[in-house]
């Protein structure tokens, strides 16, 4: 019994890992798009108020077992690996 | 035009941002549970061998464009964070 529902909660998780990496690409393609449209405005990309208003609105929205930092800090990751993304960009364009 | 196009954006991450939320507090409320049922077992939680097959699985379907070690590295986050839950169940266990 035990056994058998650890197989099935791994199951679930491999399942919602896909689906978290689903929408964490889609999010990053979006933030290339910003960066592209920021660009040619000639707009700095990073822009730490809108950083925080998206923090502050996901620890409003959080439901838990994480605390609040915690949803900060996972967040702060994505965000930074999403500015990754446009500094590699800007790189090659430098190449 | 670029003004519209950056708004709507915008409104797309924080959906997205409050869907991988979803997404994450849902796989925490689970590897809670596998840490209940490990903890009845009396096996040790942490399982690299487990961890790292969630990786290469997550790495053999990243459609980008986060390289593979971004993956890694966000999702080496995640699960951090979802132990780091059943440490603190540990704890307050041990007052």
């Amino acid at each position: 019994m035990t056994r058998e529902r650890l197989e099935e909660i791994r199951a679930q998780l491999d399942e919602i890992n896909l689906e978290i990496l689903e929408l964490l690409s889609r999010r990053a393609e979006l933030v290339q798009e910003i960066g592209d449209l920021k660009k040619r405005k000639g707009t700095e990309r990073f822009d730490p108020i809108r950083e925080k208003e998206m923090l502050d609105r996901l620890v409003a929205a959080n439901p838990g077992p994480f605390d609040d930092s915690t949803v900060r800090h996972l967040f702060k990751q994505i965000f930074q690996a999403s500015l990754g993304l446009m500094e590699e960009e800007k790189k090659e364009l430098l190449v």
